[in-house]
């Protein structure tokens, strides 16, 4: 009889190789071969799993995207549940920033992917939506603190937090997490004096 | 006798090349034989320039700097020339954003570098170049406008544009370039409206 394998586990030891390899060397270094041997496994193991290169790399965008989603609602429940929303929006917007290496993790797979999503359909598909999520998520924020001009606010503070992201990932020395937050609660503060009515109630 | 060879046109033809393919394709697709074949000429006419691929990005890179430096300095001569500080600052700022069909290029190329520079130390070096001259810039910009937390600020506006660029190049449909501009336009107005002392002059 075979051994029994846990399939979620097996398929998070797959995405761990390869988020650990496009952060090494980029989306032509995380073949189904190399993700193999950097998981210890047989390349069989992997295509048990995934078809092509296509797939995995999909397939472990959205592992991240998952992550990402899933601390966002744990966020959205505390303001539920009587957070200070100042604090709750700003909670949200770190998520999105490479401020730890988990963070730095994540921000590197999203922007190799958008990167590459320009000459490949299937990541120009998931790359919109991470872009349309991260617009819908901020434009709520601004909404709910009932800021002005929220439309071109939105996209003001995403392109922010997207031009804070690739530089935290691509320059060296990194910036400081120091640096990109009080780049961001610089912006928070802007925008709550450009906006004097919410000061009033 | 050799036909006489324009060494500056033919370099110029190879760099179009290389231009066409990173856009077309990313890095990998711009090998030396393939840059070769879309110059229309044979490999040895290339290597007769470049010894390996990484040179032939790094010069390609580097013209395309020193193409956006000439309109820079064109901008400065400009505004010393008694251009409207205002609308010179803004001009310069329009000449890294992904406007028109030459910046889509161009800014396509930057950060196809700098994604590559994460793991290739030669990209990584002239990315940071690119990091810290567009930052002395706004900088500057910022600074003769009399604009308070000038560090602060120069790194929200240069993340801003670096946002509203990779989102140009990425996105399907791309932002309009009258999207770009507006965003921008609301920025450069906000920082005026926040920084009273230089209204009153």
């Amino acid at each position: 009889m075979p051994r029994q394998v846990d399939v979620g586990r097996r398929r998070k030891e797959i995405y761990e190789a390869v988020f650990r390899l496009l952060v090494r060397g980029g989306v032509e270094q995380a073949s189904l071969r190399k993700v193999a041997d950097e998981a210890g496994l047989n390349i069989g193991a992997v295509r048990n799993y995934f078809d092509n290169h296509e797939e995995l790399m999909t397939a472990a965008a959205r592992e991240i995207l998952d992550r990402i989603s899933a601390r966002l609602y744990a966020d959205l429940a505390e303001l539920e549940a009587g957070a200070d929303p100042a604090e709750a929006a700003r909670k949200m917007l770190c998520e999105l920033l490479p401020l730890d290496e988990t963070r730095r993790y994540e921000t590197t797979v999203m922007f190799t992917l958008a990167e590459r999503g320009r000459f490949t359909p299937a990541y120009a598909e998931l790359s919109a939506e991470i872009h349309d999520g991260t617009r819908r998520l901020i434009h709520e924020i601004l909404t709910r603190a009932g800021i002005a001009d929220v439309e071109v606010e939105t996209e003001r503070l995403a392109s922010l937090i997207d031009g804070l992201g690739f530089n935290g990932i691509t320059h060296r020395p990194p910036p400081t997490p120091a640096f990109q937050l009080e780049v961001l609660d610089f912006h928070l503060d802007q925008l709550r004096r450009t906006n004097p009515d919410r000061r009033r109630h």
